[in-house]
C-alpha cells in the first residue's frame, strides 16, 4: 500500500472513532438517563484519547513525508491531514494537560459565578486559561506559519484571516450606526400585530417541523429529530441527529430551531461521499456550517416569499389565524439587547464584534483579564448604546473563553454574512427561487447549495468556496443589502 | 504501578470500548434510521477490532505473568483476564478470519433458505462452519484444559460442564415423559376462560410496563425503555436500555417481555460497583443472566400470588374485565409445538435438550451435517411426540449454528432451572415473599437476588453461586417441583 493510501486508511479509522463519539454525544444530550453520565464521560474520554493517539502517531508523520497525492482533492486531503497531525503533536503534553485542567476548573467556577454575577470569583481562573491559550497559540502559530490568534481562529474556520474579519467587521459597525436607529424608527411606526395565544400542541408542532424539514431537503431515512435541552445538529453524514425543544405557548422557537438545524444537516448529508471519513470530505468549517443553517432559517424561511406560504399553512395546521403581519412581527424584530443568543440578525454581529476584539486583546495581553468587565461594558455601549446592568448580562454570559474556546466567535457572523452572499448568488442563478419558496419548494436552493457548498467538503477554504460560488470573496455588502431590504424598506 | 493495577487499567479501557459498542448496538436496534446502517457497521467493527487488539496485546500476557492479586476477588479477576487473553490469542489469525467469513456467509444463505425450508441450500455452508468451529474448539479446549465442547459452552457460561448438563437434562426428559401428558389432561379438563378482545392501547401498555418494571426494582434514573423489533436488554450497568414491542390486540406479550428484560436489567444494575469494567465485576454468564430474567418473568410475575394482584390492576388499567382465570389461561398454557421461541416453560427444555445433543454430535463428528434434518425430526418426536412438517419448523428455525454459535443453547434451560432453585431458596429465606408479591411488592425478592447473585459479579461460577445461595449445586428437582405445583396441582 502506498503512503497516501495508508494515510486514508488511518484517517478513516480515526473518523470511525470520532463518529462513535458523535453518536454517544448525541445520546448523552437526547436520550441518556442521568445515571449514565459518569460512564459516558469515561467512554468519550477513551475514544478521544485513542483518536488523539492515532492522529499523533509517528507513522502518520512518516507517511505524510512520503505521500504523493495524485489529484487536487488528494492534495487538499494531505494538507489537512498534515495540519491535523501538527495540531495533535505541536504542543507539549504538559501544556495540553494543564490547558484541559484549567479549562475544566474555570468552566466549573464560571457556572457558579455567572448566576451570582461574580466576575471576581472567576477572574484568576480565566487569567490562567488565557495565559495557557496564549502559550498554545504561540506554538501553533509558529508551527503553522500563522499569527497566534489566526492559529486559534483557523481551527474553527480555515481560509479567512483575523485581518480580513477585522476590516469586514469595522465596515459593519459603520453600517449599524446608521441602520439600527432607522430600523427601530420604521418598526415603531408600524402597527404591531400579535400572534394568537397558545397552546400550540407539541405533537402538532413536531409534525409540522418534520414536514418542513423534509421539504427543505432533509432525508429522514438518514436522520432523526428528537428533543434536547439545547438544540443541536449531531451524528454523522449518513445518520444525522437534530434536536429541538418545544414551547406550547410559542410555535416559532421550535420551528425556527428545527429549520436552523436542518440547514446544518443538509450540509452533512450532502458532503462528498467519495471522501467519507477523510479530512477533505468533512464540512469546510464552523463559519461555513453556520452559513448553511442561516441560509435556510434566516434567508429562505424568513423571506417574504416563504412567509407568504407559511402563514396560511400555520393557520391550517394549528386552527388559529396566523397573519403574515403577526408572523413578520414575531420573526423579524430588531431589538438592542444584552444577551447574544437572544439577539436579532441585525444586532447579533455587534455582540460578535465586541467579543472578537476583546478576545484578541486578551490573547495579545493588551487587555488584562481584570479589566474585562469594564472593557466589555464600554464596548457594548459604543456598539449598541446600552450598558449591561451586571456582568451576568455582560462578560459572564457566554461559556466561551471560560471553557478555553478563543477564536470561535467570529464564525457566527462570518456565517451570517456568507449566507446573505450565497443567497444573493443563488437568486441570480435561479431566477424563480422566490416563486419556489412561495410554494414551499426548497429544492432549487438546496440543490444549488449541495453543488456549490456541500459537495466541496473541505477541498477549499472559506473564501475560496465563496469565490467559486458567488464570484467574490466575502463581501459584507450582501449582508447589508439583505438587512436593508428586510428592515429599512 | 504494579502488574495487577496495570491489568485493571488495561481492562477498564477495553471495557470502555465495549460499553461504547453496547450503546451503539442499542441505538442501531432502537433508534437508528436505515441510512446509518453501513456506517454503524464500520464503527462497531473498529471498536471490536481495537478491543480485540488491546486484549491480545503481549503486554497483557506479560502483566499476567507478573500479577500478584491480593484478595479473592482480585484472584478471580486475574483468572478471568487470563482466560480472556487466551481466548483472544489462542487461535491463528487465519482460522479466526475464516470462521468469521464462514459464519457470515452461512447466516446469509440461511436467511434465504429458512423461508423456503431448503436445508440442502445451506448444508455445505453449515458443514464449513461446523468444521471451523471444531478446529477452534479443539485448540481452545487444549489451551484452557477443557473438552472441546466445554470450551465453547464455557464462553457463554462458566462453572458448569456439559457432563453436568447431560445428566440433568436426561432427568428432565424422564420427568417430561410423565408430566406433560398429565398437564395436558388437567388443562383439557378445565374451563377455558378467554381474555376480553383488544384494543389495549400501546400508550397504556407502556405506562403499565414502566410502573411494574419500576416496582420490580428497575431504577429508571439509570435506564430507558424503548421499542425495537426484537426485545432485548442492552446498554451498561449505569445506563441500561431495555426494549419491547407492542401488540394492541394482546397486552401480555409486551408486558411479559418488559418484565423479562427487567430481570436482566436488575442483574446489571446491581453488579458490584467496586469492580466496574473488570471481568470479575461482570455478570456470571448467560445461564445465570437468563435465570434472573426468568425469576422475575416466570417465577415471580406468573406466580399465583402476583397474578392475584395483577388481574384487578389490569382491569383497572385497561377498563376491561381481566379475570384471574383468563390471565392464567393466557400466561400458563402447556402446548407441544415445533418452534422453540414460542414454547411454554414445560416443553421449552425439550427444545433445548434436542439442540444440546445435536450440537455435540455435530461437533464431535458423530452426526454428519447432511443427516441433521432427520436427526432433528426423530429427536423432537422422541421428546415431544410431534414431527415438524418441514425444516423451516425444524432444524432451520434458529439462527444459532448458522451464525457460528455452538454451545449457547444449554444456557436457556440452565437459566430456567436455576431460577426455580433460587426462587425456592428465596421463599425459604423470606417467608412472606408470596404475601409481598400479592401486594405487588418485589423489594424482598430483588434485594435477596442483589445480595446472593447480582452483587457477586463473576467472582464465582454458575454452580458456586447456586451453592452459596441455595445450599446446593444445580438440582433440577426444584424446577420439576415448580412445574408440578403450577401445572399438575
Amino acid at each position: 500500500m502506498n503512503a497516501y493510501a495508508t494515510l486514508e486508511q488511518k484517517f478513516a479509522r480515526i473518523a470511525c472513532l470520532d463518529e462513535a463519539a458523535a453518536m454517544l454525544g448525541w445520546d448523552a444530550s437526547a436520550m441518556m438517563p442521568e445515571g449514565g453520565a459518569e460512564a459516558r464521560g469515561e467512554q468519550l474520554a477513551t475514544l478521544a484519547g485513542l483518536s488523539h493517539e492515532f492522529l499523533s502517531a509517528p507513522e502518520i508523520g512518516e507517511a505524510l513525508a512520503l505521500a504523493e497525492p495524485e489529484t487536487d482533492w488528494q492534495t487538499a486531503n494531505v494538507a489537512l491531514m498534515r495540519e491535523a497531525h501538527i495540531r495533535a503533536t505541536a504542543l507539549p503534553r504538559d501544556l495540553v494537560e494543564a490547558s484541559v485542567r484549567a479549562g475544566r476548573a474555570c468552566e466549573s467556577i464560571w457556572r457558579q459565578a455567572r448566576p451570582e454575577s461574580d466576575f471576581a470569583a472567576v477572574k484568576d481562573s480565566l487569567a490562567e486559561v488565557v495565559a495557557l491559550t496564549r502559550e498554545s497559540a504561540n506554538i501553533l502559530g509558529e508551527r503553522l506559519g500563522l499569527a497566534p490568534y489566526d492559529a486559534l481562529m483557523s481551527q474553527y474556520q480555515r481560509g479567512i484571516s483575523a485581518a480580513d474579519a477585522t476590516a469586514i467587521f469595522a465596515r459593519y459597525e459603520a453600517f449599524l450606526k446608521d441602520a439600527l436607529p432607522r430600523a427601530e424608527e420604521l418598526q415603531a411606526g408600524r402597527q404591531h400585530e400579535e400572534l394568537p395565544p397558545g397552546p400550540y400542541p407539541e405533537v402538532v408542532q413536531e409534525a409540522l417541523a418534520r414536514k418542513l424539514a423534509a421539504a427543505a431537503g432533509l432525508k429522514f431515512s438518514a436522520a432523526r429529530l428528537d428533543r434536547s435541552a439545547h438544540p443541536f445538529c449531531g451524528g454523522t453524514p449518513t445518520d444525522i441527529r437534530i434536536t429541538t425543544r418545544y414551547d406550547e405557548a410559542d410555535f416559532a422557537s421550535a420551528l425556527m430551531g428545527v429549520l436552523h438545524e436542518t440547514g446544518h444537516a443538509l450540509y452533512e448529508q450532502n458532503l462528498p461521499a467519495a471522501f467519507r471519513r477523510q479530512p477533505v470530505g468533512a464540512a469546510a468549517g464552523m463559519a461555513m456550517h453556520e452559513s448553511q443553517s442561516l441560509i435556510i432559517e434566516m434567508q429562505a424561511v424568513r423571506s417574504d416569499a416563504f412567509l407568504n406560504h407559511l402563514a396560511p399553512l400555520l393557520t391550517e395546521t394549528f386552527g388559529k389565524t396566523i397573519t403574515l403581519g403577526g408572523l413578520k412581527n414575531r420573526l423579524r424584530r430588531v431589538q438592542r439587547s444584552f444577551i447574544r443568543v437572544e439577539a436579532d440578525e441585525m444586532t447579533y454581529p455587534a455582540h460578535v464584534l465586541l467579543r472578537f476584539r476583546l478576545e484578541q486583546a486578551l490573547l495579545s495581553g493588551d487587555l488584562a483579564v481584570g479589566d474585562l468587565p469594564g472593557a466589555w461594558n464600554d464596548g457594548l455601549h459604543n456598539l449598541l448604546g446600552i450598558t449591561p446592568p451586571d456582568d451576568r448580562q455582560g462578560c459572564l454570559q457566554d461559556i466561551h473563553w471560560y471553557d478555553g474556546a478563543i477564536g470561535y466567535f467570529p464564525s457566527y457572523t462570518l456565517g451570517a454574512m456568507a449566507a446573505a452572499q450565497l443567497m444573493a448568488a443563488a437568486r441570480k442563478a435561479l431566477p424563480t427561487l422566490d416563486d419556489a419558496l412561495a410554494r414551499g419548494d426548497f429544492s432549487g436552493l438546496s440543490g444549488w447549495l449541495a453543488q456549490h457548498v456541500h459537495g466541496l467538503g473541505s477541498s477549499r477554504g472559506y473564501n475560496e468556496i465563496l469565490t467559486a460560488a458567488t464570484g467574490e470573496a466575502l463581501n459584507p455588502a450582501h449582508f447589508e443589502a439583505h438587512l436593508s431590504a428586510r428592515y429599512l424598506g
